[in-house]
């Protein structure tokens, strides 16, 4: 998608809490970023995805508060927090009249693991909640279809937290024979999974783990490395989790 | 208040919002006027409250937009819509067994009516709802308390639409023979009630209404009319209503 006029405030909101995180007791600092985000918004190209606005954003703070990796604390907590509810989970997949869509359910709540957007949402309740309107949701229906025939399924990545879910829903693929990439940002941004928090959580275990090599919240493919866009390409089912995998790939 | 980063954001939100109303089909200026409010959010002076920059960012969409009043018609809708409900209200007072308690959660309610910030709230029920909380609520005790001896009490009013339930509360307040100044904006800025809403909903019939001269979301002291600060100063009790009297008044 384009990036809208709505998106301007929301930058500015993002960056005040990152630098608040990043710099906590330096409000001249802040003043300086909110300020000089609006001299940068001002240069930006809207026919962009949100994402890759982002994360010029993101990167602007970076340089400017000397802090690579502000959410570094908050995405090692939710890490944690997530991979600590496995056991009880795969439980509950278990003893579930239908293991795969438990699993997607599972990931699915993952997704409301986000630092930038504003809303708290009880996700650690809302997992072990009612999930049967899943089984005859339609888009579910159609992603079990296509599953089908596939060999090779690529998973397009979110939040810190959320990776560690997706481990159950990589571990109910693999039970049915699928081949799974898994896919995590280039560089820390936000809150989003890397590399290292898909080692963090042993995801490399269960599968292939690659970076796309975006420097953005959201799979921005102009920045996109060779490798993955191939591997992209060859997989026969692609399984994009986020708003900023969302943002950045609609119509395109 | 001083006016902190965290309105930065919300002054665009709002810039936006207005601008929409004004000219909806011209996304160019729209754009601009966006970019346009970037530069001068940089020149704000923060130690102002918000009230008296967010004046600076509706007037400088004025002048771009060519539009005076872009919230004209929204405010004549809910001055309507409110004085349809006035006989119901009416009752509901009359039956309660604290007329001025109701009253006063009437125009409380009446607050919420405000296209200024992002939130629905469905007003019109809640007008009818509950309010027995409000019987022991210590600020409304100590409000009592304070008219009890009082003889000038000024309103600071604030939206159109809660104006037109503030009727009721003057009605009240007339009845036990306390001398009412209902005060409007000296022009109009977002939703905020003017000279023009006060005869609309009837309120120069009841009490004596004057404008305290400012062309900003909240009686900022700096902006007012003299005329305005010396009625203020005889006022043995001021009801300040609305978020920008709040943000205007607080810590002044």
């Amino acid at each position: 998608m384009n990036t809208y006029l709505d998106c301007v405030p929301c930058f500015l909101r993002q960056a005040l809490k990152a630098m608040r995180i990043a710099r906590p007791d330096d409000e001249d600092l802040h003043r300086a970023v909110i300020y000089g985000c609006c001299d940068l918004i001002k240069e930006f190209d809207l026919s962009l995805p949100p994402p890759a606005l982002g994360g010029k954003v993101y990167r602007y703070i970076k340089e400017v508060s000397g802090v690579d990796d502000p959410f570094k604390e908050l995405k090692h907590k939710t890490n944690k927090k997530a991979l600590s509810l496995l056991p009880d989970l795969r439980e509950l997949i278990a003893r579930s009249e239908d293991r795969l869509t438990t699993a997607l359910h599972i990931s699915i709540i993952g997704n409301y693991i986000d630092a930038g957007i504003d809303k708290d949402f009880d996700w650690e309740n809302a997992l072990f909640q009612e999930r049967h309107n899943l089984l005859k949701n339609k888009y579910v229906e159609l992603f079990k279809k296509k599953l089908k025939d596939a060999r090779q399924v690529m998973i397009l990545g979110d939040n810190a937290g959320e990776i560690a879910l997706d481990v159950l829903l990589v571990e109910e693929l693999t039970r049915i024979n699928k081949n799974i990439i898994y896919v995590v940002r280039g560089e820390p941004v936000i809150n989003d999974a890397t590399i290292e928090d898909a080692t963090y959580v042993g995801m490399h275990k269960l599968c292939e783990v690659i970076s796309s090599g975006v420097r953005s919240p959201g799979t921005v493919l102009e920045e996109c490395s060779v490798e993955f866009l191939e591997k992209l390409n060859r997989s026969d089912v692609i399984l994009s989790k986020g708003q900023g995998n969302f943002e950045a790939l609609e119509h395109r």
